[in-house]
């Protein structure tokens, strides 16, 4: 990657880019097989769970809330509509669970920002619930490196081009840092940004992609702290 | 209300403002109760689904799904958990029709966008879930007058000071117009806005506030042309 010398904004991403996220849902998701062992596999239920999420996501978007309530209409489903109701409470437990999460940051993500703060300005990007990911930012102690945070409901080229126009910026002045190619590279390379990779140890499977990319545009890196190289 | 020549932005509440959205809420709540009356009556459901509903409201927030899954708790403890799980079907299921439901306009609102587009910067600014009010502002064909939507967690005067400062405009430049005296009027007044408050024929009781609001800044008209006399 050519990073040109007049980089304006670096965005980042919030789940598992600035702290952990996707290991929590796994964790809730291993939970719930457990919960509907009498009437599938672990296998099946998962791919079950993957499906309706998945057919739900233009009505429910992202984050916790969406996710249980397709869990419980995976409930449902799965059971032939023959399940103990203590099963949904359980469910609406995990939901409260997920919601109140303790903040586990990413390793130097805090030394990156306060190396950045104050030479860029530094924004947070992110998909998922607002009320969760605001919550989230201000537990988590990073949020006075950050000019402020942006959720957006999708992060397609379109969405990208119209936060740009917010930000008053080129997208060649914009620096988009995350761990999901399919939302935080792919997309910005499209429009003309600069996008960096860091991959996090579990990628949901929404947010997979099955080719390589290779732009001048685009880096890959192992660790948070590897970007303070290339700016 | 003196409403000073310096307006920069004018920022409109969205439901109950631009377009109904409450009358929808109490549809399916008049549903819930039915559907629930074996196990108490319509106004001990209403007043167990207004207590869930607040109880939550730190961790879920507004909207749609904040509401589903408060009827879904609802539901279960009013009935002991001794529920048909056709009944958490049912209540899915509304959510989806909530999610789903035409945008009806209120009366004179497009005259009134149309005759200020341009001369002011026009914004929404809302509560509420941030997919859910992008697509209702998307759907409402409205989107074109406005700058942009603000999608806030909550209401209150510090969100508003933030609000100002993103907008990088001073207190005395922002005029906001809202059927909620809580959320549109009062914080506003508090950081040194203007605000007018156009009732809508039905309030939430959480938005309801029981006293009188008498303030230089403020004034309360009938319907949203009124407005126009205003300015």
């Amino acid at each position: 990657m050519n990073l040109k010398q007049n980089i304006k904004v670096i965005a980042f991403d919030a789940d598992d880019t600035l702290w952990e996220n996707e290991p929590y849902f796994e964790e809730i998701e291993k939970k719930f097989c457990v919960l509907m062992e009498d009437f599938l596999s672990h296998q099946s239920i998962s791919q079950e769970v993957f499906r309706i999420q998945i057919s739900n996501l233009p009505l429910y978007g992202y984050g916790i809330k969406p996710y249980i309530l397709s869990l419980i209409e995976t409930a449902i489903e799965i059971s032939g509509k023959n399940l103990p109701i203590e099963i949904i409470e359980k469910i609406l437990q995990y939901g409260k669970e997920l919601l109140s999460k303790p903040i586990v940051l990413i390793d130097g993500i805090e030394e990156v920002l306060k190396q950045l703060h104050g030479k860029y300005k530094l924004i947070v990007v992110t998909k998922g619930d607002l009320l969760d990911q605001h919550r989230k930012l201000h537990n988590s102690g990073l949020g006075l490196f950050f000019h402020h945070i942006e959720v957006l409901s999708e992060k397609a080229d379109e969405d990208y081009r119209k936060l740009l126009k917010r930000l008053e910026i080129q997208p060649e002045e914009f620096y988009m840092v995350g761990n999901s190619l399919k939302s935080d590279v792919l997309p910005v390379l499209n429009i003309g940004g600069y996008a960096t990779h860091i991959p996090f140890r579990t990628t949901w499977a929404h947010e997979r992609i099955d080719f390589e990319i290779k732009h001048d545009n685009f880096s890959s890196v192992k660790k948070v702290s590897d970007i303070l190289g290339l700016l």
